[in-house]
């Protein structure tokens, strides 16, 4: 993967380079599962789509519900106030999905222009229910923004199924491709409220009405900004390795790898954040004991193990740490290497951590994958 | 360069890639000649830093003069628009440089908080006199924003000596490192002035309030976005590649290529949309003679000599040619080839064009290069 960034980098009109601008624009469409939906790769990582989301659907006078349970959902009411809109936050307890019924109460108070919310969050690994918040929006007539940046690749996500307007994600996380780019996905319904403007988009860069024209094929391309040509040969690669995967089995991979960590966990008396039914399997927010120096455990992992563990985020500063089994990373190999490290960790703060048994409980599960495999 | 995108990808959070991102800060200061100014890469492609400017710059309210000689100018006016200020442009004939006579007389008859103009007009291959226009804006107690995309590492751009404000650039362009980055830099009395904003920054993801304690070297990095790794490698590799070559003699050798293609494009009759001393040697703007289907020439010398030629833009569409000569492309051997290939294309269009008299002419100019080298 990292030898495709290395191609020569030809010119963005260049037609050999438009001939893998429309490859990428079709295994989008086949990624989200929205072969009805405008798919582009925004040229800046994944904040870019959520800024694009934001800015192109909303503008001063509009109203926008925005579920916020955790850094993400946070960050997105952020932006609706820069683009203008009355925002409404419908706020959660971070580490819980969002609550449909709190969401529809938002929704029946007055008419929105737009529902959002995270698919995975990122600082928690909460997982919400897409399909009946996507529905919820449009019962009530608003269009459905979704987060997907850590669950496009590592869960289902089924735009078409959902019916949702916007759509996007990273390439850095369950794609396994190098930050920089962010895959997105619009609906007619979406590329028509953004036509129907009263104001121009705050965003330049991000300007739907400017990206159609450049990334459109028909009526040749109007020039807009230069293309991250090598981000672009990365992520048309990780696309080529996913769907000799499969996405099916990538997503059964993501589900068994998350099962191994959990049970090693859990072997050594470890607990998660979120509740069971809503937990991502590629973002593990593991409970950091009491008495412990989180942040001691993390730079020991990454000095002596070379494992980057996340640390919490916001309210759950201190209290978590997130490990990511993301991509190429979600593999056995990488379940071992936590669950050793951080048995290691925790026997030098002065928590023994049976390594053993940590081990042979995942190994447990790994075996029943493979046999199912 | 291209391998360097290939290192492996490290967590951005990681220390070995927070040593990497201060190094480039420095070179980057290095670069702009800015040692007293903030420099960062932005995580997009260039016109994101002219985003980053402008709307940090700029709230509703606040008055803005903006030059435009070219495309470039033209996109920042849109841009200012978008950020809410009044906008006045100073409007030029396309191939002109910016007249300082007439920015002054915008300044003079309002109080403006921004002056902005291109100092190497891609559109048009004009260079403005930089270190003027700035001074004018001083006096007048208004902020610079210099675009110097096109020009830093192929003409002389020193932030220090002209005491600009905020200057942008691009990574695709003289530093010859893959597109997809955008360096900047900003002075104290433009970091003064964002502190004061009395609203948000509308664009998020370019908002300096956020991106300094993201770069910002003391009390840690708050997390903003997730940097393009990769591409960060290969700028990092282009200022290398660079410094051992020394900036200055980077500027000579692009002024040596430019006139070697100058007296070959001469010999044949053709002649510069610019006049002599506002010419831009990276970026070639050649006047389409008459009669001539100016994109069979396009799509001749790309098909048979694998050689892109930029299209005109906006009024000088199919009126002039562009030869960019940037970076790793301003050689003795990418002379040679822009005339054969363009002398073949001439002849094959039934407009004869000597190449050996084109070569020759460049080859005088190259020898006494090299003697002078």
């Amino acid at each position: 993967m990292l030898q495709a960034l290395a191609r020569p980098t030809v010119g963005h009109l260049d037609p050999e380079f438009q001939g893998l601008m429309e490859e990428i624009k079709q295994a989008l469409q086949r990624l989200f599962n929205a072969p009805d939906h405008a798919c582009v790769p925004l040229p800046a990582p994944g904040t870019a789509g959520m800024e694009a989301a934001i800015m192109n659907l909303l503008e001063p006078g509009d109203r926008a519900v925005i579920a916020v349970n955790g850094a993400f959902g946070g960050r997105m009411a952020d932006m609706a106030g820069r683009a203008g809109a009355e925002v409404v936050t419908v706020d959660h307890e971070w580490g819980k999905p969002v609550d449909p019924a709190w969401v529809e109460e938002a929704l029946e108070q007055a008419p929105a222009k737009v529902l959002a919310f995270v698919h995975a969050e990122t600082s928690t690994g909460a997982r919400s229910d897409s399909a009946t918040l996507c529905a919820i929006a449009r019962k009530h007539g608003a269009l459905s923004i979704v987060d997907c940046v850590t669950s496009l690749g590592g869960i289902a996500v089924d735009v078409a199924a959902w019916d949702a307007d916007v759509v996007y994600s990273g390439t850095q996380k369950c794609l396994s491709a190098p930050p920089g780019l962010s895959p997105i996905a619009l609906s007619n319904r979406a590329q028509a409220a953004i036509s129907a403007r009263k104001e121009k988009v705050r965003n330049w860069l991000c300007d739907f009405n400017l990206l159609m024209s450049y990334w459109g094929g028909e009526g040749g391309r109007t020039y807009h900004h230069t293309a991250p040509v090598n981000a672009l040969y990365g992520l048309h690669e990780s696309l080529v390795v996913l769907f000799e995967e499969g996405q099916q089995a990538a997503i059964v991979r993501h589900a068994r790898m998350h099962e191994a960590l959990a049970a090693g966990l859990e072997a050594v008396g470890l607990r998660f954040l979120v509740d069971e039914p809503h937990r991502l399997p590629q973002l593990n927010a593991v409970l950091v004991p009491d008495g412990i120096d989180e942040a001691a455990v993390r730079t020991h992992v990454l000095a002596k193990w070379d494992l980057e563990i996340g640390a919490g985020l916001g309210p759950l500063k201190g209290k978590v740490w997130r490990i990511g089994l993301m991509g190429a990373s979600a593999t056995p190999w990488h379940v071992r290497l936590c669950l050793t490290a951080l048995c290691d960790a925790l026997t030098a703060q002065g928590r023994p951590a049976d390594v053993r048994a940590a081990l042979l409980a995942a190994e447990g599960r790994l075996a029943g994958w493979r046999l199912r495999g």
